[in-house]
């Protein structure tokens, strides 16, 4: 049973939109910004009005040294009045981690397809699922606030079967939901959905879901990052995953785009009459940290070029 | 009246893309490919299934000189089995040149607003409309067979007025298909629009229009343009303007993304279910014509870095 004051965080009538960034952003660069330049990231997003980040992941820091500094970015967080932090947390040793830390939602991996689960996540969908019950167990036990997230990875295609069943989505988002997440997110994590395979998804997540709001998370790997975001709002998605800059890559596809563009993605919102909060153009001039702190990396994004519209009330009211 | 075999080019039961990068894309440029390398673009582009294309303006050479071999691609363009090429004429001058070449289709200019028709096409919209009845009889007189087209410029959104009220652009529409437009199109000229905006005035179009297509040509100034496609798509357009690597800039935003990026645009069609006929690998290829010849202008687009999914039935059939 979701605690009514846990899900304040995701409230169903507005759009939220989730910097991701820290996390997804930076799983595959090869280098990444100094702690004191993230906690700067994180803080001046703060000051732009952003209230919603995952921090990075509770991840062997031999393996994935870009996430070593997340106790610190943890605490930073927690200096920051009404941040939401969430952390992956993808074994129950993260978990532990993460319900010891003072952050406010957990996220769970389940991948869409089998194969994909087998492959790449290391267990069956069944045994993913199963760690999500673990993990509201765990959370009921030891730190009954922080919000249970379960993420469906490959949700709208998968870079090892192809074509993803919706219904099977929708079955796997309900096991999430009774395992005990608070809310469920699906992925485009390739980047392979157009507009119509996000709308159908998100119609049969609003069926299922009802009143409390579920998280698309999308990648502009195919230049439908944008057109999809869209088709969610417009299809009863409200909370919406972005990174600044578009940081991400995708594994399947080397040199491709990455995470809808943050910024471009508060833009849409606001355009399409969806009060975010957020200010754009303090959030464009923050990309200079990562211009700065990862050179090499390709910056994407509209918006950080052309500002929105200056004569025209683009925002939503 | 139009006659039926004009617009055979273009049939309302599929979509139609068209490249406008020889023209729109080189409207801002400082270099430009040579006429050898503008043939060989036009001729892959041809080979690639692309069928539509505008081709240049007839200008004055020594104010435009990125159009003066326009008569050299228009014989090149006769030479390319079912080619239709359109150039665009602002003046009499221009139709007259226009009439006795080669050429399918004239492109006339109207502003949406009388503000933006001043500043700078220089005369009123009704002098504007006047135009597009004298490009009528002219053509009736001189070449029946060539189609007469009126673009709608800040039909979205205005550089100097801002909102644009989409009522005022549809009776500016059925003006102009009164002096005798064989088609209307609605540009966004600046990029201001949102899905919602572009839904709406396409609801607007396809009511005025009825059987008869109508064009929209989006610029992706502020990251939607994608997303704007796929509104335009969803409500009832056909006829869809693209650039190659998004070549054309905004005259507004220095150094902002110029049109739809064209290979994402086929990619976005057939992935909502329209066949384009268009093969999205040989056209990618042919941006190594723009690489080589305009190096400094900056090529956008997410289907040259990734591909399409290569494991997933992403065409339409």
């Amino acid at each position: 049973m979701t605690r009514p004051d846990r899900m304040a965080a995701y409230p169903a009538d507005r759009v939220t939109l989730r910097e991701v960034g820290l996390r997804d952003g930076l799983q595959m660069v090869k280098s990444w910004p100094s702690t004191a330049a993230k906690i700067d990231w994180l803080t001046r997003e703060h000051g732009a009005g952003v209230r919603h980040f995952e921090l990075g992941s509770f991840l062997p820091a031999a393996r994935f040294p870009q996430f070593a500094d997340l106790p610190a970015l943890i605490d930073a967080a927690g200096t920051l009045p009404g941040l939401h932090a969430a952390v992956l947390t993808l074994n129950e040793r993260a978990m532990d981690a993460a319900f010891a830390s003072s952050i406010s939602e957990v996220v769970c991996v389940v991948s869409a397809t089998e194969a994909h689960s087998l492959a790449n996540i290391r267990r069956s969908r069944a045994d993913s699922v199963a760690l999500v019950r673990r993990a509201a167990d765990m959370r009921d036990a030891q730190a009954p606030d922080v919000l249970v997230n379960a993420g469906i990875a490959m949700a709208l295609g998968c870079s090892i079967t192809g074509a993803v069943d919706p219904s099977e989505v929708l079955r796997l988002a309900e096991s999430c939901l009774d395992a005990g997440a608070d809310i469920v997110g699906i992925a485009d994590t390739v980047g392979y959905a157009g507009p119509r395979e996000v709308a159908t998804l998100c119609d049969g997540m609003t069926r299922l879901c009802g009143e409390k709001p579920f998280i698309v998370h999308l990648h502009d790997t195919r230049g439908t990052g944008i057109a999809n975001a869209a088709a969610a709002l417009d299809h009863g998605a409200r909370v919406l995953d972005g990174a600044l800059a578009g940081l991400g890559g995708c594994p399947f596809a080397p040199g491709a785009t990455g995470n809808v563009v943050f910024e471009d993605l508060v833009y849409l919102s606001e355009r399409m009459g969806f009060t975010t909060g957020i200010d754009i153009a303090a959030l464009t001039g923050i990309r200079r940290i990562l211009e700065t702190e990862i050179p090499d990396e390709t910056l994407y994004g509209a918006l950080a070029r052309s500002g929105p519209p200056s004569n025209l009330d683009w925002r939503a009211h």
